[in-house]
């Protein structure tokens, strides 16, 4: 499907008129787990997100029939700062096991049953500095966006973006920075694992980033000014599925802060998300609470690609086959329905 | 294989030679993960997840094959006494459920690729009500644990113990309570749903029935004057899982005081085992914290059935697939290993 946006003002308009979910669904499937053969809430967060994916899927006896997982890498300027303890080139190494089927999120898919997909995005030319700068122009944040759009796939009804980029984590907590406020520091962390000088480091360059680009304050216009990329692809996979009611779960901080960017242009633009699970990169319990978004796990990830939102696949699948596949108390016979 | 005990005597010798998880594996476990493409640490519990496998399995790239749930089910005496929400005859009408696929855990197993088994206990023949005295003679909790204990097939290697038992939240506050002490309220909830006047009723039951059997303070002799036979059939699987080093994820209050009655007889017979939930029932989490498990999920359930077990074993083959199939350093050519 086309983008149908070759602008920001395009997408602000795309994201002014997003649909809702299907009330009378959601009211359907609330009937139905009433009559389910369980005391009633004995099932706790599986019951309100069956009952969340069926508001959004339409139907009151929805299924997750295909699920998919989409990872996008870029590359950063900003690591000339210095920021990452890994070398850029290893945004395009992984890229390589991503192919190669070798990656944690690659066996993560296998064992949700989910499509896989791969999109690395001009990994030879970085973004701009965002300590100095902007980190992409107004056609660059587009095409990205564009590329989001367009790796959705039509039969998806379950969606995860993951990214993988070095130094991403900073573009990340300048984004958090710049939507919410508060000090460098509230929204920095180790990423994949820097020093404590590096930290110090890195949150001196979040900060600068932000100053370098105090004019951007509208979501889209943080996502161009600080994102990536990849982080832009994930905005715009996230915007997809929206338009095609397929229910997204958010994995760590990077895919996070890139979505906020949708939220901090209308809010509501998340409202067919859930946080699959809260990592331990600290700036990111910080931000879903901004975003009012209860994690479904907590397991101490930070490693992205998207890993933590396929394991919460795990949980969504499990929550949808026991909500339309259980026998109802009049099916099975049994006392108390 | 021939269960070896007919005495809780000849049981509590079992339990003081149980074997250890293999440090040679274990330590082969942890080298490998070092050189997995990540970061160190990066997959947080997953990564302490495969190695706890690896241990016990004794396989450094061990894999999950052959899980397996087994539902037990049993009635109380002391459903008398007005402690459920529930008639008794709804743990007949939910073994017939189970075998028939349309309980949760059926669903839940079929999404984790799981066998299941389910195993009534004599339930025509109600334990004695605990209220007023022992629920089992010897010779009827021994023949549960052998219930358990053959339940376990050859091959498993992932193992979930389930329950059905109307009544039997009352029989696992009982037990908590003479374990470890403390108020009878403390480890009393409202089960699958009982009102407020229930559950004062049912917490004086709990005090009464810990009074009428004071005598009880080994492990085992508290699971049998406290449980019931699905309890003692649990504790009994639990225990064979333990000889064949098959791990086992707990899965709620009832299945967690079941196995407590092990520790009771013997600290450290548990180590095989871990928390799969913490459940929305009160007393759980205080018997987790006991117990020192930390539970891999919180997803406020209160089914029992081996629900959220099951859902854990979900975490558990992920583990178990990252750690065994992603590719190395080396193996990838990516830098940093």
């Amino acid at each position: 499907m086309h983008a149908g946006f070759s602008t920001l003002a395009d997408l602000a308009a795309r994201l002014r008129d997003l649909p809702a979910p299907d009330a009378a669904a959601h009211e359907a499937a609330r009937v139905r787990d009433a009559q389910l053969t369980k005391p009633p809430g004995a099932l706790g967060r599986l019951e309100d997100l069956a009952l969340w994916y069926c508001g959004w899927r339409g139907e009151a006896r929805a299924q997750v029939s295909a699920p998919q997982v989409i990872v996008f890498a870029g590359n950063h300027g900003v690591v000339a700062q210095g920021v990452s303890a890994f070398p850029p080139e290893v945004t395009a190494q992984m890229v390589a096991n991503f192919e190669a089927g070798g990656a944690a999120v690659n066996q993560l898919a296998r064992v949700a049953g989910a499509r896989m997909d791969v999109h690395a995005l001009d990994l030879e030319r970085p973004t701009g500095d965002i300590s100095t700068g902007p980190a992409m122009t107004e056609a660059e944040v587009i095409a990205a966006l564009r590329t989001g759009w367009e790796a959705v796939a039509p039969e998806t009804d379950l969606l995860v973006v993951g990214e993988m980029g070095i130094g991403n984590t900073t573009s990340a907590a300048a984004i958090a920075l710049a939507l919410f406020g508060g000090a460098a520091g509230e929204w920095t962390g180790r990423g994949t694992g820097i020093d404590a000088a590096g930290l110090d480091r890195k949150t001196q360059v979040v900060a600068r980033a932000v100053a370098a680009n105090a004019g951007a304050t509208d979501g889209l216009e943080v996502l161009r000014c600080l994102g990536g990329r990849e982080l832009a692809a994930m905005a715009g996979a996230i915007l997809r599925a929206r338009m095609m009611r397929v229910p997204v779960l958010l994995d760590g901080f990077i895919c996070t802060a890139a979505a906020a960017c949708l939220e901090g242009t209308q809010p509501g633009a998340l409202d067919h998300t859930l946080a699959g699970h809260v990592s331990a990169e600290p700036g990111h319990a910080r931000l879903l609470e901004r975003l009012g978004k209860d994690p479904i796990l907590s397991l101490g990830l930070r490693l992205g690609e998207g890993t933590g939102g396929v394991l919460a696949m795990g949980v969504v699948q499990s929550a949808l086959a026991c909500h339309s596949g259980m026998a109802t108390f009049s099916e099975a016979g049994v006392a108390g329905g």
